[in-house]
């Protein structure tokens, strides 16, 4: 039988979290709890001396001798090594460059052309959407190519793979459900098909370890602003196998990804090596509060990181099933802790008042179209005694039909 | 016979300017005379406070709710829009995103999308090179498409116009010898075979006024750090007339073009409008600091600004001619002050230690392969005594063979 955890024994759980010290690096508000880091992470003080480093002592002081001094050229390249780590790529295949959507045209372009007698990209229904709105984008530039969806065209991925695919582009964790994939064994059959994958770390990086180069994948991008807790819209990344470096190219060819970018040759030599992904000038300021973020990555444990987001998923789902029990709610995310990200979803038939009814009281999830609530849970800032006060808050406004009263709308312009 | 101003003359030309209280809104380090804000914009005590607010109170505080409550969502639009009034686009038709080799990329692909029995992209041999590589990366993912360059097949752009073409990709204002060129003539004579124009302005937009309504331009796109002060590497802008917004379409095709993006649909509709030349989630920091160069924009008189930039240019050239003069100074740029933009170039055979050694002495400009030193003036923060004092150092350099001496190398990761 399950044991549902009293407070005293969650207040025991946070006693005993190796990562209970990180929360302190953190800028949270006061009087909320904040389950959004999977939308939006948190704010740090190593990010904020980053932004006033760069903003003050180096543009302010250094001006355009800062692009050498202070590093920004190759700040993309050691940053894309810095997140490589988290995502289990070696160094010199991963960049920080754009944002997600253009990364993954530049991936899905690169894997096109590496399978030239192909032409079918695969991808999600369920996807988050701007997925698929680039699979459009380069299928418009790449005529007789054509897209198969999973729980469209078919029920599972496996369904669609066959030898007219070229690149499968899937999601590591689910944006909505929160369901995470077997990577090795889904690139095992891409491979086995003749297909190239592209995988989607936007849920995946910074919430649980990732082995890109032991799962043998050939293209990742991701977001840095869920839980790599980057900044809002801080610039993306792209992962490129060591193997595909060679031959892989992709049309966004700005000076950024020239062999020789400060020779100012009229025609496009492309860059040895990661280089080549980039595109043009990219955004300082936000990457370097990117940058102070991922100094806090480098003190981290992935493996502690993971226990303890299955510790913290696992007791959400506990409390919230026990305590809300018969009003209502319905768990969408795997309640198989090995098939989860870091992340909860339930549905209900009322989600969008009831989340606009937990913000209010401020606890601040977010509300995923049709009847989804979700919750995300960042091991470097959440403690279990957040857990427990969420789903006190959440049984109140269920059994008082408080949501009947919830007056505002919070729109999220991240996944 | 021309009149060589005295110091006294110098000092008079600044008391009488009617910019010069803009200069104490900016941070310029001790010690330097800043003649690249052609390269990278300096710093602004209004993009500070902006930083602050968005990392602080907004990241900090606000969180995911940021994003509506703060306006993070809309604000490519209004900052569009605040760009717009410097360009001479009446609202809605220009937008703030991406980079300015994403926004050639765009441009590029809408013009050649709306002349779909042409295949010919028109360029200039001596454009910034990332102009050059991105029309290439268009060319590839659309076969047939060729490019006709200025200076490689025909000696002036003019001469490449014919009934083959579908768009030319034009710098208002060449990066090297700052060269303006003719917006309405050219566009008109683009329009008279039937060719659209994507005119390139990051040496123009806040340089001098541009008018792209009246001159009917096509598209225009630009970058946002060099005169219009927005932070090193802040997002990019792009222009597209409102007789093309319904027609023209890009493929990077992100959620932020949609017209619904927040009902998560499966495909593709392009919004209505500018909105349709956005791609993804934006680096919102980067895009603070712009807001905040742009309040100060807000205030200037584009008149009063060509005005200055004009005199500045007018004086540096007539300095530098009469007291450097046998010492090896060849002008790049226009003498004529209505051809040039607001920077001057000089050739001579050790540009590069002289640049080196200006920059030791406190003369930021730039060195550009093979030959040429070149000087920014931007009108907010340039003061007639910067220009006296310049060529006092420059003049010094080159007499007593200083520039032998010159020890470190500055390279520029922007334009």
């Amino acid at each position: 039988m399950t044991v549902i955890p009293d407070l005293a024994a969650v207040e025991a759980m946070d006693a005993s979290d190796p990562l209970r010290g990180m929360r302190d690096r953190f800028i949270l508000p006061e009087g909320v709890i904040y389950l959004d880091g999977n939308s939006l992470g948190a704010a740090s003080k190593a990010a904020y001396d980053e932004i006033d480093k760069a903003a003050r002592e180096e543009w302010g002081q250094d001006l355009i001798r800062a692009w050498n001094k202070d590093g920004w050229f190759e700040m993309p390249l050691e940053l894309g090594d810095r997140i490589g780590r988290l995502i289990g790529a070696a160094p010199g295949q991963t960049v920080v460059a754009d944002t997600t959507s253009i990364n993954i045209y530049k991936g899905l372009h690169a894997a096109l052309g590496l399978r030239p007698d192909r032409s079918v990209i695969v991808a999600e229904g369920g996807s988050f959407p701007t997925d698929l709105y680039m699979a459009e984008g380069v299928a418009s530039t790449r005529p007789g190519t054509t897209l198969r969806l999973e729980g469209v065209d078919a029920p599972e991925i496996e369904d669609l793979i066959d030898d007219k695919v070229a690149v499968i582009l899937v999601n590591h964790v689910n944006y909505k459900s929160g369901e995470l994939r077997d990577m090795a064994t889904l690139t095992r059959k891409a491979h086995e098909a003749g297909a190239l994958i592209v995988w989607d770390l936007c849920h995946t990086a910074g919430a649980l370890p990732v082995d890109l180069d032991g799962s043998n994948a050939d293209f990742a991008i991701g977001c840095t602003y869920k839980y790599l807790n980057g900044g809002p819209g801080a610039p993306a990344f792209i992962y490129v196998a060591t193997r595909h470096l060679t031959e892989a190219r992709q049309p966004l060819s700005g000076w950024w990804a020239h062999a020789r970018p400060f020779a100012f040759e009229q025609s496009f030599d492309a860059s040895a090596g990661i280089r080549r992904f980039q595109c043009g000038t990219q955004p300082i300021l936000s990457l370097r509060a990117l940058k102070g973020a991922l100094d806090i990555w480098a003190e981290v444990d992935l493996d502690a990181l993971r226990a303890k987001s299955i510790s913290l998923t696992d007791l959400f789902i506990k409390l919230v099933e026990s305590r809300c029990e018969g009003l209502g709610l319905t768990l969408e995310s795997p309640r198989d802790a090995s098939r989860r990200g870091s992340q909860v979803s339930f549905e209900h038939d009322h989600a969008y008042p009831i989340m606009q009814a937990l913000i209010e009281r401020g606890v601040i999830g977010d509300f995923r179209a049709p009847a989804t609530i979700r919750f995300g849970f960042t091991p470097l800032y959440t403690s279990f005694g957040d857990v427990w006060r969420a789903v006190e808050v959440l049984e109140d406004i269920l059994r008082t039909g408080a949501w009947k009263e919830a007056r505002f709308a919070v729109r999220s312009a991240v996944t």
